[in-house]
């Protein structure tokens, strides 16, 4: 099944590529509306000074296939750090041939590498397909939690309250 | 309400004080079970060379009366980092004071500040006057979402497969 995919991290080279990926993802994820990013922003928070944020770039067959982005968050209750897993893109016509599963390999063998105790990322509840694989490489629901956010003018809102 | 209420940015002296409210914080989620981490892992953390997660002390009337702990996630769409909260604790004697409230807003702030798009967390979904509280902040619940996670033997075994 792996034959010809492989998995590099990405260079300043591959920001056109990074960006249709991105926007590809959220026409998937019924988003579109929502990708406000471009070349300037990636290269500024992928190959900025001190970057908190980073890229893999999935290949198949020598061709670019799709692309992951990642951060460390962290566990309290650990002390330690863990990877999380901002977005994984495989575009369609590379599917079925393992590079999700590598990618999630690979970022589990960084964080068992860096003694990071965790490998975690969200789902959308209604992508079965996605949950299905979930289950088969050892993930487990956190179904008592709730992510909560507070954006735009809620958050210049909450700023600004004394 | 606020009357003698602050935050400032934790120093390596304040290294037992999270450790004690980390501690007091995992036994208000029954988690107390999960809890490995002391002063030498925060410290290393926190206070290392570039370091990638933050924390707050709360204090009341010149009291430590909690702690926060925080780190830069990141929106693909936005191509912009956010706050991520991983915990805000308030010892039960502090309550009430407004001291959550202002964590929050100080956060809020700075992701404002600093061109943040998204101030984002987690909460137990059994934790009633949380989630008062985030509504009452202008938290949406991303209830779409489910967070999955691969840790322990799991993780070690994904990292190893081929």
């Amino acid at each position: 099944m792996n034959d010809g995919i492989a998995i590099r991290e990405a260079t300043p080279a591959d920001l056109p590529l990074v960006v249709r990926f991105v926007r590809e993802l959220a026409e998937y994820e019924r988003l579109a509306h929502e990708v406000k990013a471009g070349e300037a922003e990636f290269g500024a928070a992928l190959f900025g000074p001190a970057p908190r944020v980073f890229a893999l770039v999935l290949e198949a067959g020598g061709q670019p296939a799709g692309v992951a982005i990642w951060f460390y968050n962290f566990s309290t209750f650990l002390g330690r750090h863990g990877i999380y897993v901002e977005d994984v893109y495989v575009a369609p016509e590379y599917r079925g041939r393992g590079l999700g599963r590598k990618v999630f390999q690979y970022l589990a063998a960084k964080a068992v590498d860096e003694g990071c105790g965790r490998l975690e990322w969200w789902v959308l509840d209604w992508n079965q397909p996605a949950l299905d694989f979930y289950r088969s490489i050892g993930a487990e629901p956190m179904t008592e939690w709730t992510v909560q956010r507070v954006t735009g003018d809620a958050l210049r809102r909450l700023a600004a309250t004394d």
